[in-house]
């Protein structure tokens, strides 16, 4: 006799799968956890990844063969990612987030945990099925939504720092000049903080002239990394050539005018999810 | 004739609700989003309950009256936690992970999405029922944990930075003793980032003296926050006294032997949760 019925097993299960995108759990995990036949929870499967997707709230993957599994993916339609970013550049359209000097104050909306959380899922799904061991970003504004996309794609999350910390061993550090700033910077990353050789996808809130950016892809070169993309929450629509050539943005700030109070932001339409 | 089967309701349901910690969803919104009758969401809702606290995924709760509805919390068990707890103490020990100077590794570990996650999951247990509006932390390391955290409880995050930023407004600085290094160090956050009076829950990744989460209580102080509780990674066992006094620490940190190659780490086996 079964412990538990069809819908509660089908609710554990889409509960464990979401909880853990991309983790591929063998049929037998179920079989064990929820103490039922393995015919029983492939039926179990098919249910919950109709549902799922006709409600658009994520695939459910199966993986055939004696090392297969079932794995959960998000999954956003073009349509949520736009409702999404719209939603966002209201918001963040406020006249009173000007801030003196045409800067606009969003750390308040890119560090909301569900804002992130979408975020995260809509630039996953940007690069989905590329080959992805690391999501990289550098402190400080990034790292809520670049944390996020780490967890949708499934791997972990590395931090650069932008300077050199006696707690995190021997590092790399390179300078790189910061495009709108004119300045030099340094960004700094531990050896121990990647295997070599890896795919990588660079995360940040935000590009102006890219030069962040290009720092990341050039501390990647240092540990053999192949960036395989870079996903920015907001560029700035000029310069319009930026120091990256091959990066999605999720939204354009075409201009902030202090005087006028009024910020020109909008999604990008022609996201590839 | 209802659109969906109640298993596929069920799935539906979790998924939206445990996306969604701690936000209040109305019964009408089922109603609507799964085209079934009110009689019938509610009996779909005690099914999904009783499942997810059966196998410790999670607690549903219903919110009776006319503005109530139902929201989903993360509920994790002493045991659960003493397990996490022990996996990550036995990965952070390991002696390769010990540093120059005394220090150990743990970048990797702390910025995981899924250790995030989980340990965001526990914190956030740790405060549960208490009056809190934002999770505070100050960069770097921190930010991943308390970011999960504030997803667990459903409330933003706000960080403050180690310096002023021009590109968030006006703000307040305040100086603090880092106990540890015995200098004095600089907090800022922006007047915007949070109302006065709220109830905030400071999350770190990690204390030895206790001066940066003394520092953020100071910072609190002027936002006339009150800080109804300190939640921390991992706290060393010495100094005994800390600058702060009412912190909950998930392990400790007995000490790093650098010529034995020895790490001593522990989960607090006297969590609240």
């Amino acid at each position: 006799m079964e412990r538990f019925k069809r819908n509660e097993r089908i609710a554990a299960m889409v509960k464990i799968l979401s909880d853990n995108p991309n983790k591929l759990f063998s049929l037998n995990y179920f079989v064990e956890k929820l103490n039922a036949a393995k015919s029983t929870i492939s039926e179990d499967i098919v249910i919950a990844k109709n549902v799922l997707e006709e409600l658009g709230l994520g695939r459910i993957e199966t993986v055939p063969g004696a090392s297969g599994g079932v794995k959960y993916k998000n999954s956003v339609t073009a349509a949520e990612s736009m409702e999404f970013l719209s939603r966002i550049a209201r918001t963040l359209s406020d006249p009173g987030r000007i801030i003196t000097g045409g800067f606009l104050y969003m750390a308040d909306v890119i560090s909301d945990p569900q804002v992130a959380w979408a975020a995260g899922n809509v630039l996953a799904g940007c690069f989905d099925g590329e080959p992805i061991q690391y999501v990289v970003t550098v402190e400080t504004k990034g790292i809520p939504i670049a944390l996020m996309t780490a967890r949708a794609i499934g791997v972990p999350l590395v931090i650069a720092r932008r300077d050199n910390r006696v707690t995190e061993g021997s590092a790399v550090n390179i300078n790189f000049l910061s495009g709108s700033t004119g300045r030099i910077q340094t960004m700094s990353l531990s050896k121990r903080a990647m295997e070599r050789g890896a795919g990588v996808l660079i995360i940040d809130d935000f590009m102006k002239a890219g030069g962040t950016a290009r720092g990341m892809v050039d501390l990647m070169k240092e540990f053999d990394a192949r960036v395989v993309g870079i996903g920015v929450m907001i560029t700035t629509s000029k310069p319009e050539e930026k120091l990256v050539s091959n990066y999605i943005p999720l939204m354009y700030l075409e201009g902030v005018d202090e005087k006028a109070g009024k910020v020109s932001l909008r999604p990008n339409d022609r996201l590839p999810v």
